[in-house]
């Protein structure tokens, strides 16, 4: 199994770090091959642009996704975004190591995705969902907060921790056609002693030793609905 | 009324663009101050990094929420973070125009938020929601995307566009005590016709010129739970 890890912290000392470099000591124990998108050690830039094309087929008319479609074809994506799909495109499994920044990823992380899942590979017509680009890969989002556990919930003062993430899980990940596992979180992080820190890395050393065992969650199929979207009973 | 309009898109023909230069129009018209921070225009940096604080207290291990708190106190937060947060404390209501880029704010917009939306202005200890550091303000969203109205829901197939954007509504403005209007959602827009666009900009017209009859969204009050975050009955 081949396995890409896209780290975002700006502190190589960090916790959140810390869970990657445990993440790539037992997965590359076990025999997987792993890769690494450290994002800030590489000065990634996250910003969507003109700059992300070696040709602009519309410079007058500037879209996004169209000009993506165009450089697919014509293999004319920036560099700095042709490395990052290879390593997803080699890729079995990607697991994002961050913290949470504003109930969601940093910017650097938010941008990979923003350049990297390109339409025309990772989604396009029809393609998405079960029958997106990325199908038959699975990706995990591994995370740090400050908040409690018990704060977040239906009932709890924030709501929800899978709303928040829904954006990554649900609209990025799952649209694209990975299989998502269930997230790793590290609650209330900053506070916490060394010895509940440890008993974290633990239970991430757990986690990632049955990360073949680990049922994805689930998300729509598009079997169940219509050429227009709507549901089918 | 002094209104901030964040403004997140590459291409400034763009029907998004269009939607900003609407707002800044009729705002003006109406008698407001309208201040705006184009940021693909800045060039703004949305990567939170070391480089935010002109003096970093503890550079052996980088914290960015306790630098953050040290660099307002000491008044030593990077000069282009310093101008951002000073149009938000001039500002009674935020918009921010934006392209859904995977079900979210664009990379740019993400790091505008992680970087201006200080420790220790914006919240801090138990000033969070409705004791946040920005309540008395409004914020909220206008944003257009690709998918159609029926594909979102708790029915159809991508689930309620609210999931998706909670990370910004409640994680982000919500919680630093924002009163968040209703946003405004321009659906479908690469695929519809002249005519359809011109009726979402008399509907954006429509809803600007009545902004202040519009009720904001209902989001926790610390009241309803205790100490420890938990609802009291």
């Amino acid at each position: 199994m081949n396995i890409l890890i896209v780290h975002a912290h700006p502190e190589n000392q960090s916790f959140t770090t810390s869970l990657k470099n445990l993440a790539d000591e037992v997965l590359n124990k076990k025999g997987y091959s792993v890769e690494i998108s450290d994002l800030y050690e590489m000065n990634f830039n996250p910003v969507a642009s003109k700059q992300d094309f070696q040709i602009v087929e519309n410079p007058e008319y500037f879209n996004y996704a169209l000009e993506q479609r165009n450089a697919v074809k014509k293999d004319s994506l920036s560099p700095d975004i042709k490395i990052e799909i290879d390593k997803v495109q080699r890729a079995d499994l990607i697991i994002f190591t961050f913290p949470l920044y504003w109930t969601s990823v940093p910017a650097i992380l938010k941008g990979w995705i923003d350049r990297v899942f390109v339409s025309g590979i990772f989604y396009g017509g029809k393609r998405f969902y079960n029958h997106g680009g990325m199908t038959g890969k699975k990706a995990m989002l591994c995370f740090t907060l400050g908040g409690r556990e018990h704060m977040f919930g239906d009932q709890s003062v924030h709501g929800s921790i899978e709303q928040y993430i829904s954006s990554i899980q649900r609209g990025s990940l799952a649209y694209t056609g990975f299989d998502v596992l269930p997230p790793f979180i590290a609650y209330h992080v900053p506070y916490i002693s060394h010895e509940d820190r440890q008993k974290i890395l633990t239970n991430f050393e757990s986690y990632l030793e049955n990360l073949e065992n680990l049922k994805p969650l689930e998300f729509p199929k598009l079997e169940n609905f219509d050429d227009k979207m709507n549901p089918l009973n």
